[in-house]
């Protein structure tokens, strides 16, 4: 269902849809809140995630830390409905925009995993760099929420 | 200057800046229109990209088709001015957010490079996807804007 990519002209000016996974087989995903347009999250499709994210209009991506398709939502409960699927220009990352309700999209407990803001200016001599929460209330209590689910973060 | 990934806690719930740079050494990274928070591209950054837009308020990038850091709009001259900068809960991704006053972002000439829109519905019968152009005008002509530059788009 989806066209070989055969000629860069056609990617990038073309209307059919020729996605690019990589060498993991991925496609990187930025998610963002439909109602705000606040980033949410960053995640990864294999095709088949890309393909039931398409058809169920709810977001599936790949987990690497569990290596298997991932239901947003379906330990939480914080679906998402998918409003909208973009690609860019070279059709090698994607963009949802979603519907999460007054739910949450971080498996910390924050809506948006992105809660932490870095400071700009020079760097060269700072031993540690101190961010700033930008969230500072968790939409949910995850020890609730996962109970014994483990951590996907990794070192 | 960047803390050494030690404690899963500590990264997810910490103040420290402590990236996880992927198997190539790049992070991921997306970057916003700080006016409307429309997304504007996907990229990637090494460790000196990164400490380069800290430090200078400018979005550098890893260029994966040319292999070097990339001052985005030392050729077009649409530079990104950095207005903030945040990182996920795991540290594996970064959240830019930009001022490009009236330029583009897209070497195609269009303002974002997400400027076409994935129909949903069910696919599994379609020979080919169509999509559709959500912006229909370029803000620039590339011909006349790179000149003999090489695409940067890669089969």
């Amino acid at each position: 269902m989806f066209k070989k990519r055969e000629n860069i002209a056609e990617i990038e000016e073309g209307k059919y849809l020729s996605p690019k996974f990589d060498e993991n087989d991925l496609i990187p995903v930025i998610t963002t809140d439909f109602k705000n347009g606040g980033i949410l999250m960053h995640g990864y499709m294999n095709k088949e995630a890309l393909k039931k994210t398409i058809e169920t209009r709810e977001a599936h991506y790949w987990s690497r830390s569990r290596k298997s398709i991932w239901r947003k939502g379906e330990k939480s409960g914080f679906v998402q409905k998918v409003k909208e699927i973009r690609i860019d220009d070279d059709q090698d990352s994607v963009w949802l925009a979603v519907d999460i309700g007054e739910g949450a999209s971080c498996h910390v407990g924050y809506r948006s995993c992105f809660y932490r803001s870095i400071p700009l200016g020079n760097i060269e001599n700072s031993e540690k760099i101190e961010m700033e929460f930008k969230e500072t209330e968790k939409t949910f209590d995850p020890k609730k929420v996962y109970k014994d689910e483990p951590n996907p973060t990794k070192l």
